[in-house]
């Protein structure tokens, strides 16, 4: 066996990748011969590829020169396809895996059967607060089972790890942060699970606040771990200012305590510590005009001391923080945006590298795209994976440029469909159907129509508010269904068939506003079905109505723009909840630990909040009510508990009372806890505000410059691709798929094709790619200008290395590989 | 006498300016000539000019041909500078006096003795609701004696507004719209202080809400009138969102009945009216979590109502909000900045076409730079008149281009002052104390030194802290004053001292920060003679010691930026301020007229916040106890109560208890006075967080495009330009002026540049014009490349226009105008 050359074939390929990324020391070359030696005895490297591609591929025992170079053809398409899922997901180039070993590892961590595993795992540890004591009472578990789940899951953690060491290596992984931390809270996390599960009792265990590490840490948190990384980018300017806030806050402390303490009804400034608190509470205004009221009643002019506070802290410094982290965080998005599309373009340039051969150095020929498809893509049909590359192909040359190819992650997402000769689904019917239906549509699509549905719309809320206005007397459930709701609900319902009817349920359906329509009209009628079968629990349902009212809000382009960037930010929006609700976790955790079970109704009787808590019978008249303060409720008994007791300090508003309520059953220093959240939800609450004023100032920039209604409703098909296929093509297409990988399931799309041909009788089809428009294309088309000037500046940083990598693949054998033109 | 000529020469000037505002008819040129003919016999018109010119100008009754061109040279030069004023002022120049009569009314209304008297009149009519019913009590005046002070300041203001129709002209008054309001408003107010004054009683006068619109109309409350402009050019936007905002509440406010009133202990939701209310506070924060809690504590799941709610409401619209606002801000701002710029220019080109001959079309000389001057900036003396041409005079051509005369804004705020042949204050001292000197000028300035002052500080700071936290048994007045004290304010002194001595008194005291260290170390030194001497009701200015903390800030770079940036934008912010107390007035009043003396202790028994309103003794133990609420403070008893009471709802925090005792203590229809102004002060506020975020996002933009800190402390000098004088040209310039204006006073400065030349022996010397850099200077480097545009549009725009008038000027008489070089 020619060792030598597959030594030189891999070592050429890793070299290649050693000159692109700096980071490989050339001892491992040697180690690489070992690996290949015992791989090339055993043959299991191939099992590994054949978890990849479906179809098989060479025997692993055919040996000849040609099956080793076809091998090694196949080694690159894989690693080619690694290097692009590394450009896609942002995964830094040196976790790259240096041997098959690695590579095995990597592809079994790298699918998402595995990442599901991962997310499972993650979520099963949070969710587990739930059970372990203080439990939420009615899913309370022994300490038996809880724990004996948290081993179950802290080792499939374990396993993730030791799979990830596999393949990073040792050396790498020990370098990597993120990943060295998770070891460690897992060492942690271990040892006390195991101490729970012999002592059979929970102890104080403030390191479980820990655990969103864990699922953090997942492939699907990845906007997760974005966001807390701008968090953290943005905290340095972020500190400064709210340093500057604690100082005057210092400063007026002594101030107050210097003019208020003499006035002994004043309790807010009577020591220093209590100045601090208050000016605290102050800040967040939970406790105005409260605060001011003894020393007001005193002297009038003492107000002035609070007004210059609030200016100065509320409504200049707190605006300053919102200040600096926008700016900050318009930078961040600025180069974030930029290095994720220069590592996106480093990761095209390493794969082209791996997918040219020697005697074409600048072209990717299709025999070569496919290869990596199918490797990149498994599931992705013959015919698409063709039409890609049709798409990409923009020249119509033989093969892929360099330049082609760096349109590569905007091609890849596109849904391919044959372009329809007519416009309308029903154009196929009989001739009276057709005219029905055509009927339908012009009426469906009339302006007149659609006025009609809102003057409805109108109408019904109208009705609504004054039918409620009526019933002032309170609501009841048990009542008759009133024919209004049955007779809007009809005309919705003929709206909705009619739609349907005219539109085509696919045009129908691919509509934000319809589907909305559509969910809204089938809860009616679900309402409609509860209240006739009087099924209690659903009753909920019914009070959905008024939501049709937010059709109105189609009238205007503003609120059009409006709802629609509404939605189209909801998936960063529901990230950055989750990473709200990541830091709510630790800090229920915390909560939990130290202040289960303080407050209770008619606790907390020294302190100034005391009447908050208070839970007694007073007797008015000749009635008993029950006199409540009901902020008993507001404790960290358990995790849900505590997370609506969160959200009620973020909030702000009140929020010291909980926080002297639990103070007067603790110390002091728990005070220090209700504050560290305050900052925490600040910041976050911060970025939040940063986030949408910049996403929305982003977008009306953007219709600015380019003079567009971004989302025109008509125009809601995003990014289209044209690719047109002539009956030759797609014969040799399927000819050389055919001799590549003659599994026949993956063809039949291909056949497909021919077949349609057949059956319009045309010998050319034209096929359309569409996929709806991300942040990056738009982001894309603002920043053009600078986009070319980033180019410029990488190509320059790069070439010279591209350029040697070019020349040491001189050096290579070179691969047999028969082209679809020759 | 050629009235022809002067006819002629007249229409020409104005026909000129017809060409180039397009806001003239042709008939007025007629109309000219009889005032001229009036003018001529009269020769009051030379009166007017007076007022403006403290040199006497040529005799009224000297008639000759020169002296009619002579004069008529002194019109244009006064025209001119009315051109430059409005160009300043940014008086649109439709508002442009059209004829003599109209210019004596221009020149009265147009100083500051008249500014001043129309903003006392206006600040008057305001301050009279002090001492109105329902007044401050140590302020009521007699209803004699405050309507007949109504009374004579509406006569005042009338007296303006003749004034004004005379400068304007009736058509030109009645297309005013802001002019128009105002007299409608001050017809009401007489008919109203009539009215008063003969019934001796105030009825219910709204109306009195009116009257900021005389302070608002002032020149000096420019400021204050572009923050209005600015919030009404952001409504439409605003409004639209809070459309969507009221929408939602709505159908949240039906949701929330229909689930939440069935449970009668719930008061919130009990009506829909009450669900709605309950709802509009919620958005505010001001009532959570008190007003989930009956729903909480009967089912816990119902907490998701309220989280949605929220999130929706105050997390998503609230922030909208902002950003609509402040993409609308930010897009009128720089519309603002451009306009302002163009309306400048365009200004220039008006008066430089005045200023040009017939001989030299294409150039301005001193003579007539001069003779403009004059009437531009009467107190000007005549060194920086001629410093200003020479520093405009950049090419050292004979005359000004109209390039030149362009930057005519830029320099015209200059403060000159001869260079300085050395750096240092004592330099001329003999030698031993200059080298005294220079060793503290060299401490002063040193690293160490500075340090071991900020090590100093933060002793005293640290100092001060511990002191303050020692005598927690709360604060008295009547103790030794502590040594600490004495020996932190020596260091200070010495500081003070030091510094003054080593960089000179003048140095010193240009440094911001520098004043700030001297006022505060004065303010401790005021204050420990207060304490020394006993003098009670100066005590507060001992507590303002730890001011002296904030110097610390001066360590870090971005702390020195956010300080400089809030001292910069102190003015805008003031101005802000002043318009958000505007709408205070306004609200004030109308609460006074409604609410004065409704709420007061133990009121609002059938509210949900009588406990707010309980003034009880109370027995705890042996000791009896004021229980109170407090909350009867919050009244519109007075109009300074009312500010307080409107500065808490601003705050918004328990702004719901304020509303709910007033409302049951008069009708719901209360709450809408309270929801309005909730939502007037949320506009101003969210302009107010827009304009902080637009200034620093701009600042920071700023320094980052030009790569350097944009207030280096070492840096402070602003914009400078450099004229150099040679003894020879300021002996010519000396004699045109003689010539010109014999009136010695003002060519004193002149002569004093000629004895500092033999003074120091050389025949010339430099001279540096000094002025701070303003947000225009900045926004002129940040849009650079977008005024080259604006200006080749707008020239574009006006080019044929300007040669119009030009080529009739030809037709002028050539007025024979010594010029200072031939």
């Amino acid at each position: 066996m020619e060792c030598s050359s597959v030594l030189v074939e891999t070592a050429g390929i890793h070299d290649n990748n050693v000159a692109l990324t700096l980071e490989e020391s050339p001892a491992l070359i040697s180690s690489f011969c070992n690996e290949l030696d015992c791989m090339d005895g055993g043959g299991g490297y191939d099992i590994v590829n054949n978890q990849v591609i479906p179809t098989p591929g060479p025997p692993p025992n055919y040996r000849s020169h040609n099956a080793s170079l076809q091998q090694s053809w196949e080694m690159n398409y894989q690693e080619a396809a690694i290097y692009l899922q590394e450009g896609e997901n942002n995964d830094k180039f040196f976790t790259h895996p240096r041997n098959p070993k690695a590579l095995a590892a990597y592809l079994f961590a790298h699918n998402h059967l595995f990442y599901m595993m991962e997310l499972l795992t993650g979520v099963l540890l949070m969710v587990l607060s739930l059970c372990e004591a203080p439990a939420v009472p009615s899913l309370r578990l022994d300490v038996y089972v809880h724990a004996t789940l948290e081993l179950l899951a802290l080792v499939m953690v374990a396993f993730e790890l030791c799979m990830k060491l596999r393949w990073l290596g040792f050396h790498t992984f020990i370098r990597h942060k993120r990943t060295m931390v998770k070891t460690c809270v897992l060492l942690l996390q271990f040892v006390e699970a195991i101490v729970v599960l012999i002592r059979q009792t929970s102890h104080l265990r403030v390191t479980r606040a820990l655990r969103p590490i864990f699922l953090v840490d997942c492939r699907y948190c990845g906007a997760v771990r974005r966001n807390l990384r701008q968090i953290f980018q943005s905290l340095p300017p972020f500190i400064d200012i709210l340093l500057l806030l604690l100082f005057f806050m210092v400063i007026f402390a002594i101030l107050g305590f210097c003019l208020f303490s003499p006035n002994t009804s004043d309790p807010y400034f009577n020591t220093l510590e209590n100045s601090i608190v208050s000016l605290f509470v102050l800040v967040t205004t939970a406790n105005f005009p409260d605060v001011m009221m003894p020393a007001y009643s005193r002297n009038r002019w003492s107000c002035v001391f609070f007004i210059v506070y609030l200016s100065i802290e509320l409504y200049f410094i707190m605006n300053l923080l919102l200040a600096v982290v926008f700016d900050t965080f318009n930078g961040v998005e600025k180069m974030k945006f930029k290095s994720l599309l220069l590592h996106k373009r480093s990761a095209i340039d390493h794969a082209f590298q791996l997918l040219v051969s020697r005697q074409r150095p600048m072209g990717v020929s299709l025999k070569q795209f496919d290869g990596l498809m199918r490797f990149y893509r498994p599931r992705m049909s013959s015919r698409d994976r063709f039409l890609t590359y049709k798409a990409l192909n923009t020249a119509g040359a033989p093969m892929l440029s360099l330049d082609d190819f760096y349109k590569f992650y905007e091609v890849i997402g596109l849904k391919w469909k044959a372009r329809r000769s007519g416009e309308h689904w029903f154009d196929d019917l009989p001739h009276t159907t057709f005219l029905i239906f055509k009927g339908i549509n012009l009426l469906v699509k009339s302006k007149a129509f659609q006025y009609t549905m809102y003057v409805v719309v109108a109408v019904n809320g109208v009705w609504i508010l004054v039918e409620t206005y009526m019933l002032n007397s309170g609501f009841s459930w048990s009542r008759m269904v009133p024919w209004s709701y049955i007779v809007f609900l009809t005309i919705y319902g003929v709206e909705v068939l009619l739609k349907i009817t005219g539109l085509g349920p696919l045009a129908y359906f691919s509509s934000g506003w319809n589907l909305f329509d559509f969910s809204v009209t089938v809860f009616a009628f679900l309402g409609l079905i509860t209240l006739a079968f009087d099924m209690e629990p659903f009753y909920f349902i019914v009070v959905l109505r008024p939501l049709q009212l937010l059709r109105l809000f189609k009238i205007k382009q503003r609120y059009r723009n409006v709802l629609d960037t509404m939605f189209e930010l909801f998936p960063r929006m529901a990230s950055l909840g989750l990473t709200l609700i990541i830091f709510y976790y630790s800090f229920a955790i915390v909560g939990m630990e130290f202040f289960a079970d303080v407050v209770y109704p008619n606790c907390c009787n020294t302190s100034t909040v005391a009447d908050s808590y208070r839970q007694i019978n007073v007797t008015i008249g000749n009635r008993t009510v029950l006199d409540e303060g009901y902020y008993y409720l507001n404790n960290f008994n358990n995790i849900l508990s505590s997370f609506v007791t969160l959200f009620e300090l973020t909030v702000v508003n009140n929020w010291y009372i909980t926080m002297e309520g639990v103070t007067s059953m603790t110390t002091h220093w728990s005070r220090l806890y209700f504050m560290t959240f305050y900052i925490v939800t600040m910041v976050v609450m911060t970025i939040i505000v940063a986030f949408i004023l910049d996403a929305f100032v982003f977008r009306m920039n953007y219709s600015r410059k380019n003079k567009e209604p971004l989302l025109d409703p008509e125009d809601e098909n995003g990014i289209v691709f044209e690719a047109e296929v002539s009956r030759d093509e797609a014969l040799a297409t399927l000819e050389l798929y055919k001799k590549t990988c003659p599994g026949l399931s993956s063809l039949n799309s291909l056949q497909g094709v021919l077949l349609a041909m057949d059956r319009s009788g045309s010998s050319s089809l034209v096929y359309l790619g569409r996929r709806s428009r991300t942040k990056s294309d738009l982001s894309m088309k603002m920043y053009e200008e600078e986009i070319q000037e980033w180019y410029a500046e990488y190509s320059r940083e790069n070439l010279p290395q591209s350029d040697r990598s070019l020349v040491e693949r001189e050096l290579d054998i070179p691969p047999p590989c028969p082209e679809r033109e020759s």
